[in-house]
């Protein structure tokens, strides 16, 4: 039930979100999701050089989104309607950061989703976040 | 690292919550946390028979509270200072409801954890909740 | 723009949940919502005299719940699903705990809301909630 | 119990966030908080003109933080480690984005805030947010 693969999703990002600008690189797809990677580099960066709260919503907003996509296909205008995020380690400096995200709920109107972010290379969970989506009827006629 | 033991928890669990009753069983401790059961019975139940939204927001904070104090504890004060709970799914009826609480992380201050829950023998992810509990400082004089 | 007033929502609660039996009431309805109050007992405690987590859940999702039924009706089976809640003082003992639901967006499929709870007759807030409900399609059809 | 005013905030805001660059700007102090505008451009558009989640997401955090400060000064290394954020409306094309930011607890170790985003000149709250910054220990000596 793939409806978008790693090169679907990669030539989605450059046409619709052109400000991403190669920010952002899915690894692959996973079982229940995916794992997007931020290329991290100084816009990212607060003073001290750990990547910024809203680079680390940002990042796991997308992965979420192009979870979703991975599945319903690039017509789903799907918004964020809720995301709660813990910010619990500073992520490594220097270091890109990767978000699993691991949808929970794929429903006719909403979709549920975490994701755990962590610095490349490092298993300590920098940030959990889980993010509702909300789907216009229109791109799902015939779910749940 | 195990402070508590399944047998330890369920006596400090009768000791201290006498008016539980009975109702929260811990399955196992895990790696990460433990398993605890909701042995469901009417004073759960919403008219149509499904396990009210309260009732799961117990099972999911009883459960973190205790796969923390199984690691540091039971003189431990920990006060829940917020949760973040999504509801997907209605429980399966006349099934007890079992939330697997993982710690994320245990600080010194904070301990952050996620908890899923589901209906015994089956797999669908009913309700995913995340709780941060706070620590008073006496608790952990050596701890971070 | 008011569905139901005070006695028509203290009747749906009576009908609707009796196993709530009096613990909850209506105060009055406001401009964005209504306050209700939850008349406490010991079946809201923990040790110590202090009102439950629960206990202040259940009170924050049935307010907002009759402050959206008091705009829409009765007919709606709006099911929360997702709820972020902080708790952030005790309750006071021995005092009613007040919840002050605001609804933020009413939509056609989603309705957003606070809850402000408080101890009768104090001004700290006890807990801040924050509540979405799904809105089932048939309930508001010539909504949004 | 103001500690920073608003000049001082625009200081603080020039000296440790440059690369802010001016996208932040302090309208005024409330009794319980302060309202910051994010002075929109480009840099924080999606396609179709709508301001992005992490650009609101940044704007909500960016106020609690400086409305911490300006009741404890500037020497709290305070951080961010739970948002809770409810995106509800677009906000408007073309408008600045106002955050009103207000301390719900301020204590020894924890700080509890809501912010209210609307788009300048409209009443419509776009985006709610609720924010738990972690307070250091040395910052706050006597409180609480």
């Amino acid at each position: 039930m793939v409806a978008m693969d790693e090169a679907a999703l990669a030539t989605f990002l450059e046409a619709e979100f052109p400000q991403a600008d190669g920010q952002f690189r899915v690894d692959r797809l996973t079982d229940e999701g995916l794992i997007l990677r931020l290329v991290v580099d100084h816009t990212h960066l607060r003073p001290g050089g750990t990547v910024s709260g809203p680079a680390m919503f940002g990042l796991a907003d997308v992965a979420v989104y192009l979870a979703i996509l991975s599945r319903i296909g690039p017509e789903a205008l799907a918004v964020t309607t809720n995301c709660s995020i813990d910010f619990m380690r500073k992520p490594e400096a220097g270091k890109d950061v990767l978000a699993e995200a691991r949808i929970l709920k794929l429903g006719r109107r909403l979709a549920v989703a975490d994701a755990y972010l962590t610095s490349d290379g490092h298993d300590d969970v920098v940030a959990r976040a889980s993010l509702t989506y909300s789907i216009p009827p229109t791109a799902r006629p015939g779910a749940d």
